[in-house]
């Protein structure tokens, strides 16, 4: 793997994620500078151990923006232009699509680290938040593999996993495992709550499963109004899908169908207990070298076709060929998920070579 | 607290939640015999410690009834038949208006301990499941106090907090806290599952709060058919509740009406935070004396009214009075909570009085 510059970050936003980022890195050796619009949560973050100093760093080469999602495109400019180009800068908001149409720069790499808590603020932050958990990166046509490569590592050093994925399809796929769930709970919180204004037991029944099922509902809200204006439309196709889906259940039920809903209610055990768990190391990694046409946008296309198929990004380089107008992209991903990701770069009429590694 | 007669039990059924009560009841001194229709579980259930010999015995004073929810009145009524009327019985069914349609002897009294998890079977049992836990009882017009009283000292030497509730109302408010919580994790598993199909990426995505909320999807399907036939109209109508509530959700979000869904959220997360915790003991309990007219239903008309005001039973004693055609029902409830049910049952006409105990 390739070091990572000069290794100083600054980080705009320190609340529960930017937070949580800045312990992680500083734990991994980075020189971390925090910003944050309130002048006494950036002093905070130094105190709790989240940054080295507070304000600005000018010679930073990372630039992390975790602010709330409308500031993102707007800081993430203002980073770029500060930074310069040859720093990368990454976000980490939950919908992308907007943030990528809005920042264009080829150093600039859209990210998702799939982790959080009910907590909030620099009180919930934690250097291994991320240990474990999946880090989505947005590549575009413009990004510079370069930049997407550094966000990677740095992601990996934070024990995280990188999938890449375009960013309407990441908003897409959220808007199924994330924000529908979180308004899910939140709504049978607030039908559970009101039910118990007129029947005091209700909640004294709430056990384990209850208690699971609407803690999310728990966390900040501050952050959702964003979220649902930036991802309406996967937002409501995401539920107008999942109350069709409730409305079949409450047919099997109220016709006495049992069977079918034994059915039902096997293949989600099933799935559920088939739920990825939280990564563990592959045994056998396996590389993955591509002779690719040297032109824009084939490394997003690279990656995010792994990304699409579920192919976890372990490492990855970018060579220039000696051969012409060509490059080599390595990836580096799980020996088990390296032949489906070649047959797929094969239809693609690429020139691959797979190699396993250890 | 009185004494639980002989302190012999017989558990029929010896799943999870049999398995559990067999050992929480064995740790509690008693003796415990174990009955299952399968005859390997029937003795697996002795080697794994949760009843002391297999097979039913006619001097037990306690029989439980734990079997799926389809056998509880024909099981129910064997017990009663062979363990005579001085016996105590209960069960565990998850739905109690038909249980208790069906069996109405005098000693059978229908309970719901508020614990479980994905796990199944005895793999799964733990005698300290019910700590902390909520367990429902649900007297009937013809529940003899005694019987009722005894079931809560059992609950109570559990670990578990006793809440009296009329068989009916048990059924509407599990149905919004427990049965449709699990059809919609089951639901959403699903919609997940085969969005997944298209998406291998999906599930990869799937971070700590959807698999909080959908954890109880994947425990055993095998009770909810019977668990959804026979409680089929409460379910439903909950439902229905939930899919409209969605539906203007769904219309918030598609308006981008941010204020009226940060205002909703917000609703959620106070109510998720107020939840009821897990039961600390309280400071001060409290001793409330009715003088009752000697009829029957009068107990369950008082326990259940508590239980209605979300007021748990930590004890409680009936006497008859030297008066005459009257008795006395004495009930040990939290302080906090006892001015709001002396105030109930004075509203009922009868003559109570409160101490204040420790």
């Amino acid at each position: 793997m390739t070091t990572v510059g000069s290794r100083r970050a600054v980080v705009v936003g320190t609340g529960l994620i930017g937070g949580s980022i800045g312990m992680g890195l500083r734990k991994a050796g980075w020189f971390v500078s925090a910003v944050d619009t309130c002048p006494g949560v950036q002093q905070l973050a130094v105190e709790c151990g989240a940054a080295d100093r507070s304000g600005f760093d000018d010679e930073a080469d990372l630039g992390v923006v975790a602010t709330p999602l409308g500031q993102v495109p707007g800081v993430a400019q203002h980073l770029l232009a500060r930074l310069g180009p040859n720093a990368t800068v990454t976000d980490v908001a939950g919908v992308k699509g907007p943030v990528l149409e809005a920042v264009t720069a080829p150093n600039f790499v859209g990210g998702h680290p799939m982790a959080g808590s009910e907590q909030e603020g620099l009180d919930g932050a934690d250097p291994d938040m991320f240990q474990g958990a999946t880090w989505v990166l947005t590549p575009t046509q413009v990004t510079d593999p370069a930049a997407f490569v550094r966000t990677s590592e740095v992601a990996a050093s934070l024990g995280a996993e990188v999938v890449a994925l375009e960013p309407e399809h990441h908003d897409a796929l959220v808007a199924v495992v994330s924000h529908v769930p979180h308004l899910v709970a939140a709504t049978m919180m607030s039908e559970a709550s009101q039910a118990s204004e007129q029947h005091a037991a209700l909640l004294r029944l709430a056990a384990g499963g209850f208690r699971d099922m609407t803690r999310v509902a728990a966390g900040h809200p501050g952050i959702w109004p964003d979220i649902c204006a930036q991802n309406r439309s996967a937002i409501v196709s995401s539920l107008d899908s999942l109350v069709a889906a409730l409305l079949r259940v409450r047919h099997v039920v109220d016709s006495g169908r049992t069977d079918q809903l034994e059915q039902m209610l096997s293949r989600a055990r099933a799935a559920r207990r088939n739920l990825p768990g939280q990564a563990p190391p592959p045994e056998r990694l396996a590389e993955l070298r591509v002779i690719v046409p040297d032109r824009p946008g084939v490394f997003a296309q690279l990656t995010t076709l792994a990304g699409e198929l579920g192919v976890n990004l372990f490492d990855m380089e970018v060579a220039h060929s000696a051969e012409g107008p060509q490059g080599v992209v390595i990836l580096v991903v799980s020996g088990d998920q390296a032949p489906v990701l070649r047959q797929a770069i094969s239809g693609l009429g690429m020139r691959r070579s797979l190699r396993r590694l250890g």
